[in-house]
C-alpha cells in the first residue's frame, strides 16, 4: 500500500497532469489510471531514463522542429549535430545495460521517439559497428571499438550490394589476400558489386564493415568480415581506391546518409579481416575454429538477429505515435450527429472508425509489452553467452531467430496498416504534414525492407518450423526454451479437435481465442508440411518445393506462428498485471486483438473444418462489440502511450487536444503562407512565357 | 484483314519498338501483342491525343525533372507555370469532347501520367470552376466562363470547412442578405468556420466558388453556392475582408496550393449568387424551382459526382504506373536460383513476388477498362441532360451516384495496396525516391480522402441499395440503366443455391467466379437489410441502426457491389475483344482478378453457406496457378500500360529494364552525392559544439 503510493508519487513526477481541454470528457470515463498502466511495459528505471533523455532534447535548441521539411543536404546536417550532441551525453553507459537490460530498448525508444533518423544514426555509428568488431574481431580489433566510443571515428555496415541483397552468398566484393604483403586487395568489379544502402556512409563514415568473398591462393572461402578504412577521420575525404558516394533521397529517414562504395584494388593490411570465425594466416592458407563452413557463415551472419529484435520495437514505436495521434484526434473531431442533437457526435463513436482504429490500438500494447520483452530477452542472452553460463545457448538461439524472424514482418506489417488506418481516418486534416502520420508511414515502410526483406525473413522461420515437426513427437521443453512451440503439445489430439463456441461472448474470450490460435497454428504446420511433401513427391527439388508452398501455407504459418506467441504472451502480462483496474482494461484488449487477429484467418479456420455454421459471424460480432467496450477507455489509453508533444510533433495528437488551434498556429506560421509568392507575375502574366493561343 | 494492317501501322508509329536488353527475354516470351492489346481501352483517337500531349511535353523545358526535390515555393511555381503552358496548347477543345467523349480520360491521363500536381491544378482552375458556374449560375455568370477559359482568371472550389468536411450540412460560413444595398455579407465566424483544403486558393485563385448558409431575413436557408473574388487577378493581392492563405506542406501533391480563407464580413454584390437553383430576390424572399428543399441541396452537390468519377480514373493511373515499375524491375532482378544453376532467377518467378503483383497487373486492366468506360458514359449522361433527349435521365443518375461511390474507395484502396506491394516488392532499391513509387504512394493517398471520405462515400451505395431492396420484387430495368442491380435477377431462387465447384479449375473459371459474386452481393444485401432492421426493432432510431451496421455488413456490401459491377465488366469486354491472342490473356486476367477478389470473401461465403469443405483452398490454389499462368506475358501487359519514361521516371522501371545503370546514373549525378558535405568540421570537430564527456 504504501509502496503502490511511492510509485504513484513517482509516475506523478514524471507525468504531471495533462492539460484540461477538449479531452477531458473522455479522460473522465476512463475507468484505469493511465499513469499506472505505463508500468505494464516499462519501469521507474526505464521512464526515468526515457524523461532524462527528453528533458535534455527538450532545453537544447538543436532539438527543435522547424515548420518546413529541411533540404536534404540539411537535414543531414542537423541530424548528425544531433547524434553527436546526444551520444555525447551517454545516457546509457554500457554498464547500466548489465544492471537493467531494458534500458537498452527504453533508450532507443526515446530516440526513436524524437525523430527516427537521429535514432537509426546513432545505432549504426556507434552500436552496430562495435558489435561487429566484438563478435567477429580479436583484441587488436579493440582499439577500434575504443575510438569509436570516444566518436572519434565513425562505423557503418557495408553488406548489401547494388545487384545483390537477399542473397548474401552471391555476393561479388572481394578481398584477396596477397601474402608477399599480408596484405588484402579489395575489388568492386563494376557498379552491380558497389555495397549500397550503407547508412551513414554516404557523408559520415570513416570506417566500415564491409562483407567480402575472401579468396585466397585462388580459392573462394565466401563471405567474411573485414573492418575498411573509408575516409580520413581529420578531414573526411575519402581515401585513394574508394569511390564513395551518397544514395540521395529515399522514401524516408531523409537524415540518414545511405550511400554506396566501389573498392578499386584497395590495399589493406592483414589486420583488417575481422577473423575470429575464420581466416587465412601469414601464409594464406585458411584457418577456422569450425568445422562446417556453413556454421562459420551461419555465425558471422548471427550479428544481424539483434537488428531484427530492434526493428520490432522500431515499428511499435511508430505504430505508437500514429495511434496517439488518430485516438485523440478522433475523440475531438465531431461530425454529424442524431436528429436534434445539440451537438455532433466524436467520430470516435462511430463503428466504422472505431474498427479502423481500436484493434490497432490493443495491437499497440500487444506489440509494446512483447517487444520490450524480446531485447530484454536479447541482452540477457547475451550476456548469458558472454558468461558462458547458458547451457541451453544454442536452442535459444535458433528459437529467437526463428522468433523474431516471424515478428519482424508481423510488426513491420501490423505498423504498416495501422498507420494507414490512423491516417486516413484523420480525414483531410491528416493530409497534412505537419499531422505527422505520413512520415511516420515513410519511415516504416522501410522496417518492411531491411535487415531482411519481411516475405523472405518469413521462410526462415517456416523453415525451423518444418524441420521441427519431423520431430515433433520427440521434442523436450529444452527444444523450445522460449515456449514457442507450446502450440505442438498433444498435436494430433488437438488437430481433431472442433470449435465449440456458441456465443459472441464464446468468441472473444481470451482463452477460447487461445486456444483456436494453438490449433490454427499446428494446422498451418501441418499443412504447409504436406504440402511440401507433396511437391517433393512430383519430382521438385527441395528448392522448388519451398518456393511454390510460401502462398497460403509458409508465409501464413510463419505469421499465425509469430501471433499466436504475441497473443500469448499478451494475455500473460495482462492476467499478471498486478493493478486490478488495469487489468480489467488489458483482458478487453487482449479480446480485442486476439478476434482482430483472428478474423483474418476465418477462412482457413472453415477450410479446417475447425469452425462451422454461423462460428465466423460470432467472431466478427464479437470484435465489432469488443471495439465498442474499449471506446470509453480508448483515450486514457493514448495518454498512456503518448511520447511528450514535442516528440509526437503533430497538430492533431497534442495532449491538450486543441487540434483546430494547432492546425491554425501551424498553418498561420508556416514560412510564406501568408504571403502572395514571389512569382505572382508568371500567374498574371503567363503570356509572358506561353504566348497566348486562347 | 487490311483494317488490321492499317491498325498495326498505325500503332507502331505511336508506339516504336521498345529498346533492347535485358527484358528480351521476358518480351519474347509473350503470347499477344502488346500494341494491339492497348485498343482494349484505348482507341486511336486517344492515344494520338495522349501522344501529342506527351510529344509536346518532352520537346518544353519547362516539363525536365529535376533529380532533388523541389522546395515547396519551388515546386508550386513549376507547377503553375506548367499549368499554363499546357492549358494554353489547348489540346483539348470543348468541342473535340462531345465528338469523343472518352477524349476527356485520355487527356487527363496523359497530365496525370506525367505529374499529379499539374494535373489536378488544370482541372481546379478551369474545369471545376467552370462546371460549377454552369451547373447552378445564370446567364449573367457566363462571362466568368469565359474569363476563365481564356486564363484571366483562376478558380477554385471551397466546400470543406476547417471543423466540417464529410457533414457539409454542418457548415458555418454565412452569405447574409441585405436587400437595402443589393449585397450579400460573407462571414467566417472564426477560423474553425474557415474554408480549408481549397486546392489553388493558397497562392494562386482569383475567384473561389464558395458554399455558404445563406441568410435573409433572419431565415437560414441551407448551404448554397457563390462565385466570391479572392485576389486582384492584376497583382494576385487579396481583397480586403479576405484572409486568405497556404496550408503548407502535404504529404503528397505538393505542387498544388491547398488553401484557407476567412471572410471578414465581406461584401459582395448580389450576383455573386449562383441562384439558378434557388436564392432571394432583390427583396430578400426566396425562391428556388425545386419544391423539396432537399432536392435542391442534391442537386447543388450533384457538381461533385463528376468528381468522383474523375479519381476511379486518378487512382488506376498511379496503381498502373506502380505496376509498371514493379513488374519490369522484377524481371530484370535475380536472386537465388536453383543449386549449381548458371544464372540466379527473376524475382518475378518466385511465387510470393508473383501473388503480390500479379492479381494488381490483373487488377489494373479490370480498373482501366473500367474508369475509361465510367468517364464515357459520365460524359455521355451530362451530355444527353444538356439536351434533354435521357428519358431516364434521373435514374441513371442516381445509379452513376450509388456506383460511382462504391468504386471510388474501391479502386483508392485497390491502388493504395497494389502500390505498397509494389514498394515492398523492389526491395531496398525500391525505397530510392528515385524508384518513384513512394510519391504515387502519398499521391493516391489523397484519392481515399477528398471527393468523399471512402468510408463515409460506401455508405452512399449502401443506402441506394438498401432501399432498393426493398423494393426487389417490384423494380424494372428502368430501375437500372446501367444495370448494376442486375444480381437481384430471381434473388430469392439464387440465395438458395450452393457452390458445385469440385476442382481447381471450376474455381478460377470466369463465369463460375462472376456467379460466385452475384450470389455474394445479394446476400450481402440481404444480411444488412436484416441487420438494419434487427437494430431497429430493438428501438434504434435510423441514424444508429445505420451507423451500428457498417462493419462487416454496409461497408463490406458496397465494396462487393463495386467489385462485382467492375468483375463483370471486365468479363465482358474480355469476351468480346476482337484479337484473339489477346483475348485469351484478357480471360486469364479475370480470372486472377476474380479469385483475388473472392478471395478475401471466402469466410462470409462459409458463413453464408454458400461454400463448404475445402472449396476455399480451391479458390486458394486457383489464384496461385493463375497468378503462373499469367507470368510469362506478365512483362508485354505492363509494357502495354507504360506510359513513356520520362512520365514514369523511374530508375527501376524504364522501358530499356537497364535498371542498375539508371541507379548508377541517378545516384552518381544527385547534387552533391560524390562531395564532403560543406558541413564536414561538424563531424571532425564534434567537441566545438559538444564539449566532450566521453
Ligand atoms: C533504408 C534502408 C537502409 C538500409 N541500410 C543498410 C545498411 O546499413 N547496410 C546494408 O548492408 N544494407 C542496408 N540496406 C539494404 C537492405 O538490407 C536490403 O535492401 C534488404 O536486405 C533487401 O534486400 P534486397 O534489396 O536485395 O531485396 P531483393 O532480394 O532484391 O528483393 C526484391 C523482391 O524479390 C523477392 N525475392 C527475392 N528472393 C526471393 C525468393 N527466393 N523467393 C521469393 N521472393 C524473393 C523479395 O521478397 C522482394 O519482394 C538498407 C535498406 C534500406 C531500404
Ligand atoms: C489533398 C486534398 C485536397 C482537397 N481539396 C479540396 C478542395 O479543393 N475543396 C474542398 O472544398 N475540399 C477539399 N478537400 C477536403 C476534402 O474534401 C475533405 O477532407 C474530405 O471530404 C473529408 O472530410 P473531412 O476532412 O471532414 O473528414 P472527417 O469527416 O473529419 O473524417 C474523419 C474521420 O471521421 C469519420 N467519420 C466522419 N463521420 C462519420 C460517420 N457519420 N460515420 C462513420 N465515420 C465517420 C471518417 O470516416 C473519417 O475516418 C481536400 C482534401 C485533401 C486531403
Amino acid at each position: 500500500m504504501e509502496k503502490q503510493q511511492a510509485i504513484d508519487e513517482q509516475l506523478r513526477k514524471y507525468f504531471p497532469d495533462l492539460p484540461s481541454g477538449p479531452l477531458d470528457n473522455y479522460r473522465k470515463k476512463a475507468s484505469f489510471d493511465w499513469r499506472r498502466m505505463k508500468l505494464v511495459y516499462d519501469s521507474l528505471n526505464t521512464i526515468k531514463l526515457k524523461h532524462d533523455v527528453w528533458s535534455f532534447m527538450e532545453g537544447h535548441p538543436l532539438f527543435k522542429h522547424t515548420e518546413a521539411t529541411r533540404e536534404l543536404d540539411d537535414e543531414r546536417h542537423i541530424t548528425t549535430k544531433r547524434m553527436y550532441t546526444i551520444y555525447n551525453e551517454q545516457f546509457l553507459r554500457f554498464e547500466k545495460i548489465a544492471e537493467d537490460p531494458k534500458a537498452f530498448q527504453a533508450e532507443s525508444e526515446a530516440l526513436f521517439m524524437f525523430d527516427s533518423s537521429l535514432a537509426v544514426k546513432v545505432s549504426l555509428t556507434f552500436r552496430m559497428f562495435s558489435n561487429a568488431i566484438q563478435g567477429n574481431g580479436k583484441g587488436h580489433h579493440y582499439h577500434l571499438i575504443e575510438d569509436v566510443e570516444k566518436a572519434k571515428i565513425g562505423g557503418c555496415f557495408a553488406l548489401t550490394e547494388v545487384s545483390h541483397g537477399s542473397n548474401a552468398k552471391g555476393m561479388r566484393t572481394t578481398a584477396t589476400y596477397v601474402p608477399e604483403k599480408r596484405q588484402f586487395v579489395m575489388h568492386s568489379a563494376d557498379f552491380e558489386a558497389a555495397k549500397c544502402w550503407v547508412g551513414s556512409l554516404g557523408k559520415c563514415a570513416t570506417h566500415a564493415i564491409v562483407y567480402a568473398m575472401l579468396i585466397s591462393k585462388g580459392k573462394n572461402h565466401g563471405l567474411h568480415t573485414f573492418v575498411v578504412p573509408i575516409r580520413d577521420p581529420k578531414t573526411l575525404k575519402p581515401y585513394p581506391g574508394v569511390i564513395v558516394g551518397d544514395l540521395g533521397e529515399k522514401i524516408g529517414l531523409n537524415g540518414v546518409d545511405n550511400g554506396f562504395v566501389m573498392f578499386n584494388n584497395y590495399h589493406l593490411p592483414k589486420e583488417a579481416a575481422l577473423d575470429k570465425l575464420g581466416g587465412v594466416n601469414d601464409a594464406g592458407d585458411y584457418e577456422t575454429p569450425f568445422r562446417d563452413p556453413n556454421k562459420r557463415f551461419g555465425a558471422a551472419l548471427g550479428i544481424l538477429s539483434g537488428g531484427r529484435v530492434h526493428i520490432t520495437s522500431i515499428s511499435t514505436c511508430y505504430l505508437q505515435k500514429a495511434i496517439v495521434i488518430a485516438i485523440r484526434y478522433s475523440a475531438v473531431r465531431k461530425q454529424f450527429g442524431p436528429e436534434n442533437a445539440a451537438e455532433e457526435t466524436p467520430v470516435l463513436e462511430y463503428q466504422q472508425q472505431q474498427i479502423r482504429l481500436l484493434p490497432y490500438l490493443a495491437a499497440t500494447y500487444a506489440m509494446k509489452i512483447f517487444s520490450v520483452w524480446l531485447s530484454f530477452t536479447h541482452i540477457n542472452m547475451a550476456i548469458s553467452n558472454f558468461m558462458g553460463d547458458d547451457k541451453n545457448a544454442a536452442a535459444r538461439g535458433i528459437e529467437l531467430h526463428a522468433l523474431s524472424s516471424a515478428v519482424k514482418p508481423l510488426f513491420g506489417w501490423t505498423s504498416r496498416d495501422g498507420i494507414q488506418n490512423c491516417r486516413e481516418s484523420c480525414g483531410g486534416h491528416g493530409y497534412l504534414k505537419a499531422a505527422a502520420i505520413g512520415d511516420l508511414r515513410n519511415d516504416n515502410d522501410a522496417n518492411c525492407t531491411y535487415e531482411g526483406e519481411n516475405s523472405l525473413l518469413l521462410q526462415q522461420s517456416s523453415n525451423w518450423l518444418l524441420n521441427v515437426w519431423a520431430r515433433r513427437n520427440t521434442l523436450t521443453p529444452d527444444d523450445s526454451p522460449l515456449n514457442s512451440l507450446q502450440f505442438l503439445d498433444n498435436v494430433d489430439q488437438l488437430l481433431k479437435e472442433k470449435c465449440s463456441w456458441k456465443t459472441v461472448e464464446d468468441a472473444v474470450d481470451p482463452t477460447n481465442l487461445i486456444k483456436t490460435y494453438k490449433w490454427l497454428t499446428a494446422y498451418m504446420l501441418k499443412m504447409t508440411s504436406e504440402k511440401v511433401a507433396a511437391l517433393k513427391s512430383q519430382g521438385k527439388d527441395n528448392f522448388a518445393a519451398k518456393n511454390e508452398s510460401q502462398t497460403f501455407n509458409a508465409v501464413t504459418l510463419s505469421i499465425v506462428y509469430g501471433e499466436n506467441y504475441v497473443l500469448n504472451h499478451f494475455y500473460k502480462s495482462a492476467v499478471e498485471y498486478n493493478d486490478v483496474n488495469c487489468r480489467v482494461v488489458l483482458l478487453k484488449l487482449v479480446s480485442l486483438y486476439g478476434a482482430f487477429l483472428l478474423e483474418k484467418h476465418l477462412a482457413t479456420l472453415y477450410i479446417g473444418g475447425y469452425l462451422s455454421g454461423q462460428q465466423g459471424a460470432l467472431v466478427r460480432e464479437g470484435l465489432v462489440r469488443a471495439c465498442a467496450a474499449v471506446t470509453p477507455d480508448a483515450v486514457a489509453l493514448a495518454d498512456t502511450l503518448a511520447p511528450p508533444d514535442f516528440c509526437l510533433k503533430s497538430v492533431l495528437g497534442m495532449a491538450d487536444g486543441e487540434a483546430y488551434k494547432h492546425i491554425q498556429s501551424s498553418v498561420m506560421t508556416y514560412p510564406g503562407s501568408m504571403t502572395r509568392p514571389e512569382w505572382w507575375r508568371d500567374v498574371v502574366y503567363w503570356q509572358s512565357y506561353a504566348p497566348s493561343k486562347l
